[in-house]
């Protein structure tokens, strides 16, 4: 087991202590001869109503300090099989959201030159169309597991085509996902027009309101969605507002009536035997986390979604 | 459809700009063409514990302008059908509980002489008890719709007959509301006596304390009382404390245990069919209001009640 | 049933006025002649991520100041045949927390030499232990209910034996408690090894996880755990992390996907018929108790235990 | 030394420990036998801006056990020459201004039937009239001093004459002070006409406006003050917000420019040799206290005006 | 005086109370009659620290509530001799700083049609760019004071060449200032070479660092400004990080041993008598104002600015 | 200059970016090679009130990112002169002051084999002690500044005689430092006794109260230190609690009445020419940084005291 990074222990170093890295992760400088990268994407400019996240892959990083290596809950243990680091945050141009997407894509396209698995940590979600552009590059159309209260599916904002509410309608218009593969869970809110949704559903896309699913177990949902989608290459990607509120205050724009962290523990967890080939966790915003708990859950969903990838280990 | 008044678009003006009227409706001031007001009633002096909520009617039209036109859950399109605006606040005495109300009973008096459905935004609970009494003027004695953590049936508080906690004793006592069309949802907390709120259960009122309905889904409930309640004018008056303090812990009296938002929802988007004539929403507390959202959960609060009123529009 | 000490009433002297005694009950020096005693053990230098507890005994009596004497859910009226005091603070030694640990346990010798049951307001959770001390010394090894996100049974930290994870092996090794009369509920997070929570089943202790509890009432197993303890002294630990940080943000070691404060009452409510000899409620941070509500949720619990101490008056 | 009151000491027990009285002192109910008495006055039903006052008392008792109990930067050592306790909270009508006004002015003249020097706790500044009242009744009009950034000196506020920005006018008129030896410290802000103060100094007040005093020593200004007042009973009643924001933010009319903690010390040390029967700290508001400072500066102040009171000895 | 707006009376109705807009002024659509327009520029897109300044116009607003019409620190009376109103806020596009620039532009030129005087509420200070852009096309080079902690003259951040950090060389090489007319007040904090402020005093920039400020008055600076600058059209900026972050906390990149709030009014009230042609005030970041008084001082500095304007009133 | 270690840029990477060292330094696991050396120290288990200083190293080196490497305001310019490099943090144990400050003292003679100047990063006051005698040991007895509000010369509390109040007792008794070379700057607060302090000023340690620098520059205050003690080894220990609450509300003992950061600031500057073989900046407590700005005044510290080391270039 000791061939592999692990987190630098609590009772070696107070968790108070030490270089913030992903879990207590070593730091590299590249993702040669790793399984998993982590990556900072510190941005917010592509939000439209409270901005923040650009402080997100900080405070990730901070409070993960607090979760041991052992998936006490699953049996996975993810760094006995895997070779994982911390890549540090992509040096975006935060004057410029057309500037910092093509950085982020160009980034992506060096790192998944090696056969790693990254994992982005947010940021606001336009960094997810850039990531899906590299991800197509390589695997073709990739299926899509996206968790969230908005579908994201706007055709422009402000005139703008790439913006956070605009990613999986470019996602799909550039063919970067399988729309018959795409489940799209946790949505609610309010909306524009009656068309808001129903017109992705019409392009294939799973979607699962958030009313559907209160009072209820995920387990079975996460099934579905393994079953749906096969060993087709597979990119999840979660956004924090999905969780309602009273969990996750500190993000952009919440909307009551969300998911639970039990929930959102369930749905990941029985996505295991997924084909994953990449993460992310976006829209934490730490100036309106006043409870310092929206980074903890938010670390902690990044470290169920590490529990499933392929290759992981159970004992 | 726009021969109705539109909350100004997100897209037309970003959320966090414009003036800051309820769902970024149209400012009036006269509620002579409405169907619906919204009236501002700012106060805290009729609280017994946590102060604050003068500043509640401020906090929900600021988070309100997150609310889009469109009930994208439930079909509902309310500025299809009704004619909505922004009433502004009602200038109360903040020196004197006494005069306040009599302020609030004259307005509401003058507006009532307008078909209009008012709906209020506090301030602490004491605002309903001469809201009732304009109502009652109008409609003769209504039936309630009183979600709360508390059955405010005491029958006096340092002597004072008219606060807060007093509201539906007096209520009762002056005819304002017919006792068995009276219901009361997601009592809890702890009392002075076994009487506490058996007293009004006594009355012909109907009770759901809290502990009755954990883990449950309310839809049913809403079903009942629109049911019991019939087609008599119906009064709904939603206070913030009847949900659980992790959903909305900026309120003055928190009581552990409570509804959660899903619940709220389910409650209320069943009572649709009620002959709803006015609903307030009370006791936002902003200055404990540190997760920001509690008005959050209150401005959608308002919109779901928005979304059951008679005359609405379903797409 | 003016015999017994009664709190003062909301209605005599303002919530926010008065001496911030528990429950603003008489404040006293001594234990003689009360059946139960409220004692505060302000400390924090037992904790290994975020410190704050030293603050918890004055936050907790400041926010039940809420709460009425009668449990108008249950029934239970615990003023009507018990004698209550607040028994003030133990004067631990806030630079050594070995020294702080043996004048808990001589203080809570002392005050056992009365026939009072103590109710301790923590504190972090390495205060269990002197009381177990203590009280085994006077009952022999007690039955345990202790809810919790973590098991505390690890052997060392920084190569102390005597921490707030390390209370419960210890007190096995000790003999304190009776192994097959354990009930660990709440159990979650994750650890450094498979064994981190079966060794101590292995022991006997009996262990509910978070996961096996979710979306479930807990009444039944408070009524299993009553029958499998029978007459047994029994001692109950809460530690205020066993509930999810959304309903408990300000503890020192939060983690997700916990108990619910509806679960924690059906649990408590449903334990009445143990042989309680004594209570406590821990890990309240106040410094990150920014919602204001986790030192109100730790007071109710403390409320609720009351009202199932054996001779609690039902009404 | 010892037959006088002492606090209990900070290494006795931690000062985050023990009852929350002023300064640790012993809990009284009666002035009896006192030479100060300390008195909480929690209210914000007087404020026109931000209210949270009324938990002002027991934030200046929390913030209080800082204070060690000599005043090692003027040598002087209270508790060495006069015997004090904490008298507890009046019970206020919250439900009512007038009503509340008048419990206080009982509450004052039964406790000044005794010779102590009440130190009240506020509280919103509406109460310093009805004390005004019971101390003018006791030792006719009185010397005032009166540090803040509002003159108060309006003639109603919706209609009411008493209120927290008209307590000076009502004091004037009723003869309860004499004008020559009114000194108004700080005052500024914006008004409603150029009257606002100038009509209060035609009444022969001396007043002093902030900016009058920025950059500079308050030392000679306290002499001045001693000099003009002589040995006439005399008042000190000291509003929070008299100081800048940045000092003291925490409080529900704050206005830039105002005085710091330093002068705040400077003045009210000079103003030593006054024949002081009474003063009064109001305004300082624990929910807006969000650096947690506000009742740290308004329990020093306090602590220095009890070091000048008449018969303090010296060390 | 009744012939110009007036500000709603905080005794018609409450200061919690009514619209949102500067000082309670009427809200226009148009400049057409104004004097004064006061403008919302609600943006955060051009910021390299902490970001937030988008929420800034609204809070300002929200905090000028307490500002009442009369100055009566200086005798200024704004309201009796101008007509004032809030023209609201441009509808930037919150995802490219380039176009909201070109936005800000083109409303600032429209507004400049008619002979107002426009008063800024940031927004961060990219804003100025191109209101100077607008001011210079109508009037030639302005006059600039320019109260800051930065320079915010360098050439370039991350390959852009307008930023907040870039304004004011960009407005040097495009003529739109008079360099020997510019005054740069209260620089400070760190820079990359040691001509990060000197190449700017070449130009002819003046400026006058922090610390050659501090303990002193700023009455003598202002009128020695008035003096240089003359009778040319001058255009201030005003950067609430100018001020220490005691004083103002809230806001994006706070620099250590800045101005305090009384300097900041000597100074603005000392610079009547130059012919302003326009103000801004920017960077106000409300997530990071835990304080609640950044936005306060704003507002404040805003009334100092409108009551040095040519042509106020003096009672 | 490029042989140095140099911060990363801001304009390469966006600060709210990257590692989290201190002033974005390499971060290193050895001195050798070294002149400086940042070493962060988190505890608090050494504080008598508020805890938290624990995580005031990484909040330190949190908001230094915002430092850029030239000192603007003096010309020093540290990085091109010297190698500096950010050494982690100290593996202290959480459970064991005792433990913990041998942990310390081991660590700094290690580091001090190497001729490398050591700035620490607290971490509560209790750490100095162990410095002081690593220093000693190389040294023999040094000078020292000691900018604090309180002496930290108590015998004991609660019987330990190793805390973060009897310090500088400790280290006069063991000979650690030259008593007339000993400056404490700032001191005020209350005391115990009229001793409190004057013992220490009888073994011939320089103290400064804070009342007498109110409103004074501190320019020849560190002039007159830097001749008194002329070219011994010197150490500077830096209390942020020296500083008054307005500036650095963020600590565990607040005083009123102290230091400006602009004193502060000219004090160290003018301490230039000490022959500095160490500093250290203690008690900035992040969970009591509600404004979040005392961490930013301690990382502007700590770079006004690397600006003045030995060495150091200018421009």
């Amino acid at each position: 087991m000791m061939d592999f990074n692990q987190p630098v222990s609590g009772n070696d170093l107070a968790r108070f202590s030490g270089l913030q890295t992903f879990m207590r992760l070593p730091s590299m400088d590249t993702a040669a001869g790793l399984d998993v990268g982590f990556i900072g994407i510190p941005m917010d400019i592509g939000t439209s109503w409270r901005s923040g996240t650009r402080f997100g892959p900080k405070q990730l990083r901070q409070e993960s300090a607090m979760i041991r290596p052992y998936n006490i809950q699953t049996g996975a243990a993810p760094f006995d099989s895997l070779q994982c680091a911390d890549l540090g945050d992509i040096a975006i141009n935060t004057f410029s959201l057309a500037d910092s997407l093509s950085i982020i894509q160009k980034t992506y396209e060096d790192i998944l030159t090696h056969p790693v698995i990254p994992m982005g940590l947010g940021g606001d979600h336009s960094l997810t169309l850039p990531i899906l552009r590299a991800m197509a590059k390589k695997h073709g159309p990739v299926a899509l597991v996206h968790v969230d209260a908005h579908a994201d599916v706007n055709d422009e904002m402000f005139g703008e085509r790439e913006t956070h509410g605009t990613v999986f309608r470019r996602a799909y218009e550039e063919g970067l996902i399988t729309p018959s593969k795409v489940w799209q869970i946790g949505l609610r809110g309010t909306g524009y027009t009656a068309e808001d949704f129903t017109e992705a559903a019409g392009w294939g896309f799973n979607q699962r309101l958030a009313p559907e699913l209160w009072h209820k177990s995920l387990i079975s949902l996460g099934k579905e969605i393994v079953e749906s989608i096969g060993d087709q290459p597979c990119y999840i990607t979660y956004d924090i507002d999905s969780l309602d509120p009273s969990f996750a205050p500190g993000t952009g724009t919440p909307e009551i009536g969300g998911l639970t962290t039990m929930q959102a523990m369930e749905l990941i967890r029985n996505l295991k035997g997924l084909n994953v080939v990449g993460c992310d966790l976006v829209e934490v915003s730490p100036p309106y986390d006043t409870t310092g708990n929206t980074a903890l859950v938010g670390a902690n969903i990044m470290f169920e979604m590490l529990s499933i990838l392929p290759g992981v280990a159970y004992r």
